[in-house]
């Protein structure tokens, strides 16, 4: 029997399936269909990576292959700001360890908010007949779809895009901002501050809305005064450690883990101890900020990795199908010392 | 004349070569050979288009195009730890700008530590006929060659392996440990402390050379009892802060900038003030810390994206060889308010 020319799923057969087949590494695969000199492998496990070609119809080059069905094995990963933060690679990451879970190569083009080079990574992507494209912004925001796009099947990742129609994978803001403020109540704080950030954005409306709903599920009354405004970045925690200490919290959940930590200097400056004297919950999980701070940070991670991951999922049609086409990610929090 | 099926680099012709030659964007060209509906596209530019591809024999689909050639477009990237540090990103982003200025599109695969994750993704790219692959790490250190890379061209990118006979593009540590000392010789300090790592490395041992090459331009004697070693970590800064107040210098450059956050905390717990009563200098330049202290921090960058981007340009022959294969990358300081 020679015709299962295509793996169960009706794609053409990898090297990975080969490797599956035969019992041996897919790097084995490679060096016998290679023919690779001086690799020192055994005339059984030769006989075997033969045999599973032989039974699964494998072509050496992944090219014809593509060609022979066409479409190709690839997916595109449309990034901004890969270069400046370590969020995008998490995305990437999750997208490739999922991507190849099922078989396909990530192409990943960074664009960094350049149109032109986004039209050409995407022209591209479409060039090389791409299964789908992951479109992902390094935070969470409300995009405009580029109209190229829509020539294939799109999935939107940390982003959204109303009215579009496109899938969106975008992490639970609220429930992210109900759990950090928990780990305070939690801790038996009943006046508890939130700084928020002054960048209109799905994190100020959706981590508010996620304060209040903690508050109110424990009986505590919002106070609007507490809610403070600051730039999301560090100088911004620090210039508003005055008013934290005004308001009379004994606990303050902050926009980001760079808030935390301009308010940490902001509470040294002032012999305030955390978590003695003032409690502190950030939100991002930036491990090299939160996990090094004197305390660390307890915070809520962003799940990049997740996100990046599920987009693959849902391209490929493995997730379950949401009615609103928007798929909520957990955003866990992450306890340390500074509460 | 329908002969030109190549452009002038005897690479397969890609749109962007059309865009050129027509005098349009790749995206224009793109809808153009997709036969998009809908796209606003005059008849005189379709026109020109067409010209063009009749001009340079454009074939629409990349990897038929790859196949008649037998090579193909791609360059790999193997990458590791792109998850937790924007460095690898860096690297991608310097690359990528650089291989798509060439006509080339990047395969990023990303490894983690993995050597079965590695050798798969080097079998992917092999598979894919990459017209060559660049090994890289985030942090500058030896490595061994994973044995699969020698069936390709390979260029090593922030690492290097001695007696491999492979390329490899580092940061010229030395001259970065230079410069970084310098910025504090040039204010006028004269007993300056080094807070070196503790993990064996060229990094450990170049910005040490550097350090001493500085002092001994200036006649300023090397005194071995103001080096002092730490974890690369801001719990390593925080820890030898006493160390450096006893060993009475009036500046420190710090191994990086992580370290030089925990020696700030250090410094400011002791009521010390930064640059008045200590100057501080760093390394890395890792924007969400060095940028954002207080004062900002003053460092030397390492240069990710310069190091990614020489090492395409190695790769396709256009750097000027080097008689040992080492090519290093400039480390520029960069001036905050810390010295």
């Amino acid at each position: 029997m020679r015709t299962e020319r295509h793996s169960k799923h009706g794609a053409p057969v990898t090297m990975r399936d080969i490797a599956k087949e035969a019992g041996v590494s897919v790097a084995t695969v490679s060096h016998v269909v290679n023919n690779k000199q001086g690799a020192r492998i055994g005339e059984e496990t030769r006989q075997r990576v033969h045999e599973a070609i032989d039974l699964l119809g494998y072509r050496t080059n992944a090219l014809a292959k593509t060609l022979s069905v066409g479409s190709s094995r690839f997916i595109g990963l449309v990034a901004d700001a890969i270069a400046t933060t370590p969020f995008a690679g998490q995305i990437i990451h999750g997208a490739q360890d999922e991507a190849w879970k099922h078989g396909y190569v990530l192409l990943v083009a960074n664009i960094d908010g350049n149109k032109a080079a986004e039209n050409d990574a995407i022209a591209m992507m479409l060039e090389h007949q791409v299964r789908g494209i992951l479109y992902s912004t390094w935070y969470h925001r409300e995009i405009e779809v580029p109209e190229s796009l829509h020539q294939t099947d799109t999935v939107l990742v940390d982003c959204f895009s109303t009215g579009s129609g496109l899938p969106a994978v975008v992490p639970d803001e609220e429930q992210g901002g109900k759990a950090a403020t928990q780990e305070l109540i939690d801790a038996g704080h009943q006046r508890i501050a939130f700084i928020n950030t002054t960048t209109p954005s799905p994190a100020l409306t959706g981590r508010l809305a996620g304060y209040r709903s903690a508050l109110e599920s424990s009986g505590l009354e919002f106070d609007a005064s507490l809610v403070i405004s600051a730039v999301p970045e560090q100088e911004g925690g620090y210039e508003v450690t005055s008013a934290i200490i005004a308001s009379g919290a004994s606990a303050v959940f902050c926009h980001n883990d760079r808030v935390a930590m301009g308010l940490y200097d902001g509470l040294r400056v002032r012999g305030l101890d955390v978590p003695k004297d003032i409690a502190v919950v950030g939100f991002d999980n930036q491990e090299v900020i939160a996990a090094h701070l004197r305390p660390p940070l307890t915070t809520v991670a962003l799940p990049h990795y997740e996100i990046g991951a599920a987009g693959i999922r849902v391209l490929l049609g493995l997730e379950r199908e949401q009615d609103n086409a928007l798929y909520l990610i957990n955003c866990p929090a992450i306890k340390r010392q500074s509460v």
